[in-house]
This record gives structure tokens, C-alpha cells and sequence, in this order.
């Protein structure tokens, strides 16, 4: 009798953020078999945080009914910069980690094959390798959570740049005289649409005398998650409205830039923000795309909302694993 | 004995533009050796203006004292999108042409093989191939002239996108609520940067009461050329400094944003504005491109103004038919 497809070996992917590491474990077709999660701990060295990521997979395999040594390969996308040739992570804020080797030490501990990649990018090849089953040559895709991130695709193959930070796409400027971002400069794309932004933008707003349900939600504004915006949107809330809408226009212009320096067969967008507002972000965005995406680049291109959600950064991990193991 | 290296074949690249055409004949090794220009007449439509390509063409042979039948290719620059798999010109909307089927046209008029591209990319591949030596495998160009256009390419290869419209660099959104472009948006790179821009800018400033030398220099301000502005700069009219030095710091936001996009290699500068005002804006344009470019993409670009000036496209297109036709 044939083993189940699982036991022929297995594919982990970890998605390492500043807050929380989530893994999971995936069969040799990319079906997720099993995940779990555990906070990072970032605050505690990037010893601390390497033990953390390894209970994090063990939990996951145990989860699924399996052993380490099913493991074929681990794939990690960490938020920030990597340099994919050996694995290290060369500089990563929300970790305050520098030339971190994290494929090193992650291999000499668990002795097990492992790929590292930026975790917007790794997204990315989740979402064209499971969602567009691996067609649309030029993708390109915009994260759009706590902050803002992405990563491109050409002919099928990511595009990471000649040092390996292609793709960021929230420090890409919108608006010259715009509002400050944490880079030092004005006008950044994740100064207008991150949820931090939004957030800044409402407290601010509060402050001068303007009120929103989400100071009955919740006793500190700043811990506002994607899901409490939306409750407020739906409600009726006219600050989130406004702040939610300004943001959807910018997504929309940000499209538009990309499609007007890159021409993409699709547009690809994600993240806790648009995770949890797509319905009342997308038309909005689908509108200003469609009025200022120009002649041929318009009829070529296709927009969409993955709907991997938080499980893409993972996906592509497992992927990106399965791909260089093989 | 051998014969002169021109004897064993000659290129030919055209640079269409809205009002002239500008064609050179090339050796081998990409030298050139003779030019012709002649003024395109768009507005007596595309057949005659076919004819005119074919006796600037012609004019150039001749020049350099050889026959059509030593030219082993011919390649075009169009302003516009261009379907590079048939040669025909999609959009241009400088000639008002549509669909226009520029190689099949002039294949059969010339009975040799033609190659159609983008200005803009042409333009890159000749910087690339001739002053980049071919090295560089991510060079993206900006070229700020009349209008504002550009090109990508990514391991050595043009990217042209799904639609043939990737590198439309004058249509990225810098500024939201920006002046008002042509293509009905507010605040594209062309509306803040381009030559015809910093016209409208300097006429209308003349109309609420500042003065300019130009107006003493031109009879008429819309005739400006690039020229004009460096005579004008240089010798201290105040307006035309303030118009171009905010037109540099655009371009070096622009710069910027292009490297969080792609962090390319090199980011090669040129067009008339740009050729003509390289020693005045590149000091503006280098110091917000080293404040603005993030960590890892800064240290691995290389910002250079190709010294190539008009020849530039005219030499990719020469390049162009000389990859095509071996």
C-alpha cells in the first residue's frame, strides 16, 4: 500500500514577525496538514528568538501527526532584508537584528535544510505558486499591514535587486508635502495606508476633538487591529470611514505607479489591512485604478485580493523550501 | 587585404520623434558613423511620414558613404507602446498614431529587416550596451525631456511588460494633489519635471508678475528649449532656478522611489532637460537620492547621466537590429 502523500516527506514554512512566529506544515502538493504559533520575543537576542522559531516548527509537525525527521526542508521569511545566497538576514528593524546568519545556526540546530527569504517576497511566490498556479509571468504584490511591503515577479521568477531590497514598496513616495514617516522622509506610501498610519492619523483627529466608536472598543487606540477598523467602518463610524477611504485611494494610486513602471499580467494585494477590509476597501481601489491606469497597461492587467490571508507567507515558505530542496 | 569594417555590414537606428527624425548609420562594433535629421510631419499622416523615415534613412547611407545594401538592419525607436513581437506601433500619441504596422511597412518599402521598440527602451539598451559595456544586470533609465519616459531591464534583458507599457515613468503619481497632467491625473513625474512643465510653471509665474530673462531671450516662452533654461539658469534668473531646481528634486525622489521598487545596479539619467542641465541638477538630484534610498539598496546603486545625449537612442536602436538580425 502506498504511504499517504504527507509520510513521502514534508515541507515547513515559518513566517517570522516582529510580534509572533506562525509555522505550518505542508504535504509535497503544498495542502497545509498543520500550523501553530508562538510570540517572538524579539526583545531577547536573536539566540532567543532561533530556539523560539525551532519550538515553533516542532509544535507544528507534532501537531500534524509528525516527526522532524519527515522535514525535508524549512523555508522562513523574516521582515526585512536578506541576503537568499546564504540565508543571513542582514538587517531586519521590528527584530533589531544585524547580519543575523539565521540559515546557519537554524541548519546546525535542527540539521535540516533551510531557506530564507524576505517575507513579502515569500508571500508573494505563495500566492503566484498556489493562487495563480504558477501562470502570470510579472506579478507584483502589495502588503499592506502594519507596515507596507512587497516584492515583484518577473518572467516567474522573484526580482529581489542587486541588494536584495526590491520591493519595498512603503517607502515609495506618493505625496511630496505628505505626512512623516518613520524613514525620515514625507509622503511614503506606508505613512498614508499602513495601519499604523491609519491609527496615527485617528488618534490625531480624537485629539482635536473628533470621536470614533473605537475609543468605546477599545481602552487604548493604539492596540486597534485590522478587525476592530472594520467593526467601526460597518457601524458607521465616519473618522474610520474617512481614514479607511483616503487609505483605499493611495492603494489605488500605488497600483496604478507599479502598473505604470512595470506593466504586471496581475496585481496582487494583501496583508492584515486588506485581509480584513477588502470588501470595503476594494472598490474604491478598483475605481481609481481603472480611471488612471493607462491605454494598454489597462487592458493587460489583472487586480486581485489573495485569499491566502495570513497562511500566504507560510504557503510561499514551504514553497521556496520544497523548490531549492528538489 | 580586409576590408574596412563598415564593408561587412552596417546598422541603421532611427529615432522617431514627434518633430524630427533622426537616423545613424553604425559599424559593427556600434561606432557610428554618420548622422541625418529631417522633421517628421506627423500631422500628413503615417504613410508619408514612412517615406520620410526611408530618406532620413538614406540621407544617413549616404552620408557615410555606403548603399542600403550594406545596411543589415534597421532598428526604430517609436514614442509610444510598441508590440516588439510584430513591430507594429500600438499608440503614439505625440504622432497620433494607432496601430500603425511600422515593419511591415518599411520592410516592404526597404526590403530589409526592421526592428521596432520603445524610445525610451531603445534608448537604455544603447546606454546599457555601449557605456555599461553590457554589465549591470539591473539598470533602470529616467529620460526627462518634452515629456518624461523610461525603461527597465533586469538581467540584461528590456522588460516591457504585459501591454508593452512598462517604464511609463512620467505617469507615477509623486504628489497627490500635484499639478494637473495631461493624462487627466494630478501630480504625475511628467506634470512636475518635464520640459514642458517647467514651462507652463515659468508662464504662469509671468503672468501673476514675476520676471524671467527668458522673456527678454525668446519672443515667444513656449519655444524654450532646454537650452534656453541652462543660459537662463546660469546666468541667475531667479524663477528659473526655482523651477528647476524643485524639477531636480523631483527626479531625485523619482530616483528613490525606482529603487525601493527594483534596487537596481544603476540608475542611468538623460533626455534633453537633462543633458542640458546636468552640472545645475545633478548635485540636488544626488543629495535627495544618498538622504532618500534606504539600508541595503544605497549601498549597491551607482547613479550616472549617460553621456551618450541624443545619440543615445539612435545607438540602442543600431544595438537592437544588430541582437535581432544575428
Amino acid at each position: 500500500m502506498a504511504e499517504p502523500n504527507h509520510r513521502k516527506g514534508c515541507f515547513v514554512g515559518v513566517d517570522l514577525g516582529g510580534t509572533k512566529i506562525l509555522s505550518g506544515v505542508f504535504d509535497h502538493s503544498l495542502r497545509p496538514l498543520a500550523t501553530a504559533k508562538l510570540s517572538t520575543k524579539a526583545e531577547r537576542g536573536p539566540a532567543i528568538v532561533l530556539q523560539r522559531i525551532a519550538r515553533c516548527i516542532q509544535d507544528a509537525v507534532d501537531e500534524a501527526d509528525l516527526a522532524l525527521k519527515d522535514v525535508r526542508a524549512i523555508g522562513i521569511g523574516a521582515p526585512g532584508t536578506v541576503d537568499v545566497s546564504d540565508g543571513t538576514v542582514i538587517l531586519a528593524p521590528n527584530l533589531d537584528w544585524h547580519e543575523v546568519p539565521l540559515r546557519r545556526d537554524l541548519e546546525e540546530l535542527l540539521e535540516i535544510p533551510v531557506q530564507v527569504e524576505n517575507d513579502c517576497n515569500a508571500a508573494l511566490a505563495g500566492i503566484h505558486a498556489v493562487e495563480l498556479k504558477g501562470k502570470s509571468p510579472c506579478t507584483v504584490g502589495i502588503f499592506v499591514g502594519t507596515g507596507i511591503g512587497g516584492g515583484v515577479m518577473m518572467d516567474g521568477q522573484l526580482q529581489r535587486g542587486g541588494g536584495y531590497a526590491a520591493g519595498e514598496f512603503g517607502h515609495v513616495v506618493l505625496d511630496l508635502d505628505g505626512p512623516k514617516c518613520s524613514c525620515g522622509n514625507r509622503g511614503c506610501f506606508e505613512a498614508l495606508a499602513s495601519r499604523r498610519s491609519l491609527i496615527q492619523r485617528i488618534k490625531t483627529a480624537v485629539k482635536s476633538g473628533e470621536s470614533t466608536l473605537l475609543s468605546e472598543m477599545l481602552e487604548d487606540l493604539d492596540s486597534a487591529r485590522s478587525g476592530d477598523l472594520r467593526k467601526a467602518y460597518r457601524r458607521g463610524d465616519k473618522l474610520v470611514r474617512k481614514v479607511v477611504d483616503d487609505a483605499a485611494h493611495c492603494v489605488g494610486v500605488m497600483v496604478a505607479n507599479l502598473t505604470h513602471v512595470l506593466n504586471p499580467d496581475v496585481v496582487v494585494l494583501g496583508g492584515g489591512v486588506l485581509d480584513a477590509l477588502e470588501s470595503e476597501m476594494m472598490p474604491s481601489i478598483e475605481e481609481v485604478t481603472a480611471q488612471r491606469v493607462m491605454g494598454n497597461a489597462r487592458k493587460s492587467f489583472r487586480l486581485m485580493c489573495s485569499e491566502l490571508g495570513d497562511l500566504a507567507g507560510i504557503t510561499g515558505c514551504a514553497y521556496l523550501a520544497k523548490e531549492f530542496s528538489v
